[in-house]
């Protein structure tokens, strides 16, 4: 359990097809496959999109070494030592295409497109799919967080209800990505930069004799930034007035108490109650922190009720993104290489019309509306289309309803997906994740608030350009028949 | 991000109680905290404790290294250089106690007692909740999926849904611990020695010129155990009659095709058409697997309806435990040193009753019925209590509605809280993951089938002996003075 090579973090289906390819010598042929999700989680507008560092970083380190060649030699009988000998040499050697974090994305719009020998692209399916899931999802989940206190502090405060320690920080990061704070998770601060926050907890104050001795002492060893929790024995009666009591003694030597905390009860009642009393013996700086099974509901719906707090802790309901904790991301193969080694576009067809595939190696734009400054629609269109490219007229249409559609032109084409490898070779800047961030905040002013808001937003348009429809139609056709 | 060192596993707050404790020089003093859940996830009877195997390695393992002491420094300038020597030193000294993974756990039962240096017991809460409350959660949710298919073969597929890598494979693990066959995760399968299953995906299908040819090529390359997915055109028109061509290829051979895979569509009316079209065909050894967003409910009513399914894919409901993605197990004081080196029983007082913890180090027995074999109670004494050990006559009472109680006496009182760590020492014979699953079988065996129950089981009584019920009635008396 001390491995932490990623490379068999895959499913065994895609070494058996590895297997099979390389049996009829059909591995190094090329194949393009599309990531994309169906729905978007949480009803929400837009999702948030974000684990592409952690794919980077997977697919650069891909390497089979002993322990992974001797596992598979006894797991699998029927794979030839040979084949373990391909695998030994195996490097990602493919195109790898890839919204950057931070985008906002959309249902059915591929946010990344790998173009790579099958031998490579079947490998890394699961777990780039397990890092574009749950990162993308807990940054939407954070984004929402984000919009029900857009002016104030917000914590990531999950690590002890995660799913397993990779998800306490990935979690952490996407959450940063989409606007929190801070953390209260170490190892993420260490690992990502991101500013680590924390109090105490309700065992330090059942360590003293009393409350308040717990609050002096925890004071006088960390002064700078002190936020004291309130609720151990009784949040009124007692944890406040300890907490005042507290910050007067450090007024005394000059300094000041940063907040107090709350983590159990009425939020909306004690929150108004305790910065009454915060007011009244003249500390109107002491902040208020708030936790407690928070989620943009709840927040939304105190701050409606005029709770006082000033800084949230969210933590079980957005590091398992609690009310749709998956995202049905899917990587779809949409072209591959025929016998002249060109690529043939291919389909998956569904009795679902919407599991139906796209078939193609396509690019993705946004349309932005250079008047306005905001994003009209995103167009899906071959790869080897230029209209859109060179600016010209192109025709917007909803791919299930084709009637309604409209022509622009005079627009600003942003390229969606940005080249991230070349041949294997890292060819993209990994941004800082700071600038991640401001990335992402950009993003959010690209929209209009009706695409963005938190309850029934509109729907944002995703078009065809008309080869890729037409491309489409064919091929479902040539299946019927 | 290639730090796989844990021991910054943690909330920024328990470094910062245990520095606060080392300032004042308290942190040496001991404390005992219990870990529990107030609540079994998805309305089951009964919780599967999972996560010690990992929690032991992660505390035998736990070191400040030069990274992790760097970050420290930087990120917090409040602590003292000599704060930060003091954690190079820093080694798990003190003992542990917890139910063996695979034991059937109630609500407000200790599944795991810290009784440690405070330093110590404080640096641990974060990861041990976050093991535990994933790994028990994921495999409770598998348990309740056995009980829909306690015949079938059951394979875990969820990696590109899990909540990163991490959940991917403690969840294939945990879901193993409660009685499934296999995972489609090759890293658990190395990691863990789980048995890894897997196919092949729609993906293969498409990099054919024909179903057909794919479907022949796959069973020629791995003819040996070989699965079949029929749904990438058309499952009856298109994916049985190929699957059956190449069944009977394969006969010809002399060989057998082990299954063919729905994976999309009316699983219950597909597979009674599949198994009458393989049945006709001669097959009837061939298998029919299914997968496709399945849960127990879902499996319950396929079932129900006559499904000729014989072995079941589960991939995201299970490995997000998505009806309920957080059990919400605690870590609470329940006692601490003393100035004359005693230990004095702790509470923590709420608003909401459930939430007032239960004070003093404290054990656990099952009591079985020694005519029955069965199980009638879990009891919760203080650990200086002799009576259950020496099966003297007890009473039983509900610490809800005291006036509910019985004697019992002639029973067996098998203790559940086993000892892991002394002095920092590991003294827990680890068992095998095969021993783990056998034990939760035994387990399973030990209760009468209305705790078990799918829906609506009945509550299995938790009980406290006088003694533990008295010394909280006390302290909570004193506090409301």
């Amino acid at each position: 359990m001390n491995n932490s090579n990623l490379t068999l973090h895959t499913d065994k289906y895609q070494i058996n097809m590895m297997y099979a390819h390389w049996i009829h010598g059909t591995h190094r042929k090329r194949a393009v496959f599309d990531v994309y999700f169906r729905k978007l989680p949480f009803g929400n507008g837009y999702a948030v999109v974000a684990g592409l560092e952690r794919i980077i970083d997977y697919i650069r380190k891909l390497r089979f070494g002993d322990e992974e060649l001797a596992y598979l030699a006894e797991q699998e009988e029927q794979y030839k030592p040979e084949f373990l000998e391909e695998l030994r040499q195996f490097r990602f050697s493919g195109d790898l295409y890839a919204m950057p974090e931070g985008t906002l994305a959309f249902p059915n719009e591929p946010l990344l497109r790998v173009e790579a020998p099958i031998f490579e692209a079947q490998l890394i399916e699961t777990a780039v799919l397990n890092f574009l899931n749950y990162q993308t999802l807990v940054a939407t989940k954070a984004a929402r967080v984000k919009q029900a206190a857009p002016h104030d502090v917000l914590l990531e405060f999950g690590t002890r209800r995660a799913q397993e320690a990779d998800a306490a920080i990935w979690g952490a990061r996407a959450a940063y990505v989409a606007g929190f704070d801070a953390t209260s998770n170490m190892r993420a601060g260490m690992l990502f930069g991101i500013p680590a926050k924390g109090t105490h907890a309700h065992a330090w104050v059942q360590s003293h004799d009393t409350e308040e001795e717990a609050f002096m002492r925890y004071a006088e060893a960390l002064p700078d930034g002190v936020t004291l929790l309130v609720d151990t024995y009784d949040t009124l009666k007692s944890g406040v007035p300890n907490a005042i009591r507290t910050a007067k003694a450090l007024e005394a030597r000059g300094m000041r108490m940063s907040a107090i905390r709350l983590d159990s009860g009425d939020l909306a009642y004690l929150s108004k109650k305790a910065r009454r009393m915060l007011d009244d013996a003249g500390l109107p700086y002491v902040k208020i922190v708030a936790s407690n099974d928070l989620d943009e509901h709840i927040i939304f719906n105190l701050k409606a009720q005029g709770a006082r707090i000033d800084v949230w802790g969210v933590g079980t309901q957005l590091i398992t993104a609690a009310d749709q904790p998956a995202l049905g991301g899917v990587y779809k193969m949409v072209a591959r290489e025929g016998e002249d080694g060109g690529l043939i576009p291919v389909i998956k067809i569904s009795g679902n019309p919407e599991k139906v595939t796209t078939p193609g190696a396509k690019d993705v734009y946004r349309i932005v509306n250079k008047e306005t400054g905001k994003a009209e629609a995103d167009y899906i269109c071959l790869k080897e289309e230029t209209d859109v490219k060179e600016g010209r007229r192109i025709k917007l249409f909803d791919p299930i309803h084709p009637f309604i559609h409209k022509y622009v032109e005079g627009y600003d084409a942003q390229p969606l997906l940005k080249e991230i490898f070349r041949g294997g070779e890292l060819v993209y800047d990994v941004p800082s994740l700071d600038d991640v961030r401001g990335y992402h905040r950009e993003q959010l002013e690209l929209f209009w608030p009706e695409y963005l808001r938190k309850l029934n937003p509109e729907t944002y348009p995703v078009d065809l350009s008309t080869a890729a429809w037409e491309l489409k139609r064919d091929l479902i056709e040539s299946y019927r028949k």
